[in-house]
């Protein structure tokens, strides 16, 4: 992202494909880079199979984010860091360490089940005969095709660009007689100053989002969060009383 | 978005933000104009407000497509031309014009509910007292605020670059004493032999897609669809039968 601010900064947009990759941690982290420097920051990486394509059972796609981050004149950007699929493996891990079923429509198995117990589930999932529905939910109904769709952009963003590894591959590919596993990511910045004043941009995207804030609420709901918002609150609070840490 | 492709033949990559404008027609249009320089093609638009936030229901958003296309070796791109809403209103008309009830979790009223009826639910949209929920659904259990964040991305995106209209604004603006409707679009076009040959890119597009579509399917379904591939068979089909006319 270094580089694509760089280039940014010279032309108005910068554009960098990373090939030969593992996993990069965070990221949001890198399209926060562009926003601090007065950009907008879209940052995508491909990852191992997990997510079958609308109508499929088989893991093909990675939970592959989509990240978008731009500049707000609020004490926080607009940050949207998650998966194209609706939920990834780490919460299945939750709901099976607290002993929870998982709810319906989040996972389909092989022989197309919505399945309940997150223990089971990911053994499956390890075994490929379950998989990450994608943004959207099974089937047309309620166009999971659309996070399908997202889904597959990042996988083209993240290899195409570079020649790169993808789909099944991104599970390990055997060089020099060892397993090796390998990602690509893909970086764009576009310098808002190249279009008009950081102030004015910060404005609109700030009256954004607290006119999204304010909006009349659904019923026993009191507060509408814009993405990045329950993050900095978070960061926040933690400075202050510390990391919470659990009996386990 | 043939500024943005000239700006692309250039450097590489180009960006175009629009402003005062209205209705643009079929988004994929502009993405396809990309694709067809060897291009990646982004195309993004606000509208008129339909779409609540998460634990919102009043429309703020538009249905806001965010439109993503690239070239493959196939005889049709990769082209997703959707809105970041679960529909949009014209379904909406459909299930009215077939008098079939709406399926659940498609829609919010004031009141927080889902409604069925699709002749209430077209007068309530009308009224602003149903709203068109985002990809995910309504709140946070199968992830509606990925949707609502991508939505609020490209209302960003098509808005804050140009100083333009935003949110409620797009209903209509009054400017000396009359009504005037205005909305603003962005256009990304990505060089891609700025990054690698056009052949290299598209062989891997098209064996992701190809993967994709053998991949093993859902019990009871036959065949996976990639972005873009209905659309093509369709224009064919049409091509050869004609455009089928309806009784009414």
């Amino acid at each position: 992202m270094k580089l694509a601010i760089q280039k940014a900064k010279k032309y108005g947009l910068g554009a960098v494909a990373v090939r030969n990759s593992t996993h990069f941690g965070i990221a949001g982290y890198y399209s926060l880079m562009a926003i601090n420097e007065g950009m907008i920051g879209i940052t995508t990486t491909n990852a191992r199979p997990a997510v079958p394509p609308t109508f499929g059972v088989e893991p093909m796609l990675g939970t592959n984010p989509l990240t978008l981050g731009t500049p707000t004149d609020e004490n926080f950007p607009f940050l949207l860091d998650c998966a194209t699929s609706i939920i990834q493996r780490g919460k299945v891990e939750v709901y099976d360490r607290i002993h929870k079923p998982l709810p319906d429509g989040l996972i389909i198995t092989t022989n197309g089940r919505s399945p309940n117990d997150p223990h089971e589930t990911l053994k499956n999932l390890e075994e490929s005969t379950a998989a990450l529905l994608p943004l959207g939910g099974k089937g047309e109904g309620t166009s999971g095709y659309k996070g399908f769709g997202y889904a597959t952009f990042v996988e083209i963003l993240s290899s195409a660009l570079q020649d790169g590894i993808f789909l099944k591959d991104t599970a390990g590919i055997i060089e020099d007689g060892q397993k090796r596993l390998k990602v690509g990511h893909f970086f764009l910045a576009i310098n808002i100053n190249h279009f008009t004043t950081l102030k004015r941009f910060k404005r609109t995207t700030g009256t954004i989002m607290r006119n999204l804030r304010v909006s009349k609420k659904s019923p026993g709901k009191s507060r509408i969060y814009t993405a990045g918002e329950k993050e900095y609150f978070s960061v926040k609070e933690r400075k202050i009383q510390g990391i919470p840490i659990n009996k386990s």
